[in-house]
């Protein structure tokens, strides 16, 4: 490993701002409090980081009072590591208890927002999940019935929208990891190489160049081209004249990247090599409109009418890139029905899609961010011609 | 890559023989339909795997009728995937659609449960979440006021507690890649070593010797004993008389295996080598206790009357085990509140675990298969004393 790291981590001060800015948006709406319970919230407002939470035993809480600190409210597993945190009270309970998983200690919480008729912010909008059990969520519903549990997914969008520096560093860091990998590409596959084999060692390349981990892989390759870009590795060997694509999403430090990269096996067909340019020159005119004041909506038009003198459909993705950070995939959307208005700071991914020939899709993808001007690449910009390894 | 793979996939009489049983008990509780919406239910009914859940953008649905097979209701992106599974109805949306996603497509199928003013099952129990906007689905119940959406969460469990003989071979598989890679730490481990590099290197090794991804590994090391056990690394340099424990879920064709190691660096102390001993006996003690028709209380309380001895608390981690397959951690629990009775073709883990000396604590983990008779170890036994490394 030979990239310089980031601190992992954040100042107290990040934490403060955060939370300095969720009380000013929650006075705007008059919220009494958030109840906040997935990873990424959790982990915004505490910096609470573990890989826990790939176990969908535990429900994890933390409460955003309109004024002072967050509270925590968790299974006692969890108490050592919280209280590594900036967080002073952490409430616990020996989970899992599925008689009370929780409950009484944020009925305690709600109590006092009961007696005033008050509202508590959750997460109910798109993009978002009830992490916690809905029968759970329901029966402290009916407990509290004068609360207004209100959908604060608008006013968490806005929060977490704009990155910090501290922030871009980390997504930075690993976007370098990945396009590092990316570019040895040419010694690490080759034509014989079963896909499982493809993913295997690229998965452990990103490792050794420092990746925390790698979450995400996806791709696939197939004779002029390949046919959906979600699936795992198949048994197909890589052969001459395949189109090759892989996604990764990898992390530092609880950060994502989230880009692509094409390759062709030996040699080009015709077909993909025009898809590969159409792409690339659409990725140009998305970073050409990616400006502070522009939106999401105008991105995807920059890009569409590009992609649109090649290939009249919609493509399957649904949309030409989306949001990046503690998620792999965060609001807004690069799309007709994303109004957004782009301002400096976001990270955001340029991911222009096409159908061509018979079926096949290409898909291109960069990671950037929005600055006062002209975006900063955090991708190494893909090879403006199809590379052939 | 030494290990021979068990086959990627099921037969379709796999997805045929959970269907039926399903519709089984789905007939018993006079349901009409299941709406699953999570990577496991979504996966144990399609076979559909992909990391591209990893994105929380897009909600996925499966529908299972009372009679007739499976419906897929998902985004356009996975279509292509999903065509290669046995499932024929697949019904798609250009996701995301923030304004529609996939309801209108719901309401279709539900409507001729809402004129007969029937039931459709939902998972809203005890380690389950809503994976869709929460705000989407009281805009469905609202549009459907005569259906009773009831949870099924004790059909699911009664459903995939029972692993068949394919999927305990993926679990096999991946113990055995895990097992192997523990064997190799004398070779991997050094003092000097950060822990950010230990878990680095301990990932590559899981990866080389076959594991698809290792998605779960959390760990700690310390003089004398660990004080967490889901950690992320830390800087933390690997020390004589560090005690270091490191818990992997792993994972091969979507099945996970969950289990941990410690190593004494150097040298041990005693009272960790005690710490280890006891729990070495309360594993035994755990194996000799998993026997069909006995219950996870028994199992907790043949594990607890060992640790009682030298530990009088009742433990952090809640509980001495859990169930495991396409999850990290399933249902049930090792614990004094589930009375859940053991089955020949359940596979879980024992995970004794004790407070010691001051704030130090240490976790056993094996695998398991439960079968007539004494169980079958999944994981290689964990040695009888603290490995010294």
């Amino acid at each position: 490993m030979t990239l310089e790291e980031p601190r992992r981590g954040f100042e107290r001060s990040e934490f403060e701002s955060r939370l300095a800015r969720a009380q000013q948006l929650m006075a705007g709406q008059s919220l009494d409090a958030l109840l906040l319970m997935s990873e990424p919230q959790v982990r915004y407002f505490t910096g609470f980081l573990t890989q826990f939470w790939q176990s969908p035993t535990r429900p994890w809480f933390v409460w955003v009072p309109a004024t002072g600190k967050p509270i925590a409210i968790i299974p006692e597993i969890g108490a050592t590591l919280m209280r590594r945190t900036w967080l002073d009270d952490i409430r616990t309970w020996p989970a899992p208890r599925p008689a009370d998983d929780g409950l009484s200690l944020l009925t305690e919480l709600l109590g006092p927002i009961q007696d005033r008729k008050g509202s508590v912010g959750i997460l109910k909008g798109h993009e978002t999940q009830l992490r916690m059990p809905l029968a759970d969520f329901e029966r402290l519903q009916a407990s509290l019935p004068a609360i207004d549990f209100t959908d604060a997914t608008a006013l968490l969008r806005k929060l977490t929208l704009v990155k910090s520096e501290a922030e871009i560093a980390k997504i930075a860091h690993i976007c370098t990891i990945a396009s590092k990998t990316f570019s040895q590409s040419a010694g690490v596959f080759h034509t014989g190489q079963p896909l499982t084999e493809v993913f295997r060692d690229f998965r452990i390349a990103c490792l050794q160049n420092g990746a925390d981990e790698v979450p995400y892989l996806v791709g696939g390759a197939g004779p002029g081209g390949y046919a959906d870009i979600i699936s795992p590795p198949s048994s197909h060997p890589l052969a001459a004249g395949d189109i090759l694509v892989l996604d990764t999403g990898s992390v530092f430090d609880g950060y994502f990247c989230d880009f692509d990269r094409n390759f062709a096996i030996t040699s080009a067909d015709d077909a993909s090599r025009r898809a590969y340019a159409t792409l690339y020159e659409a990725t140009e005119a998305g970073l050409a409109a990616a400006r502070p004041g522009n939106t999401c909506r105008g991105l995807y038009q920059a890009m569409r009418s590009v992609i649109a003198k090649q290939d009249s459909s919609a493509g399957e993705v649904g949309r030409y890139g989306h949001g990046l950070g503690m998620q792999l995939t965060e609001w807004p959307s690069n799309a007709a029905f994303d109004d957004t208005v782009l301002e400096a700071g976001m990270v955001i991914t340029l991911e222009p899609s096409m159908n061509y020939a018979n079926g096949r899709i290409m898909v291109h993808e960069e990671n950037i961010v929005i600055r006062d001007g002209a975006p900063q690449l955090l991708s190494s910009r893909a090879a403006q011609e199809l590379p052939v390894i």
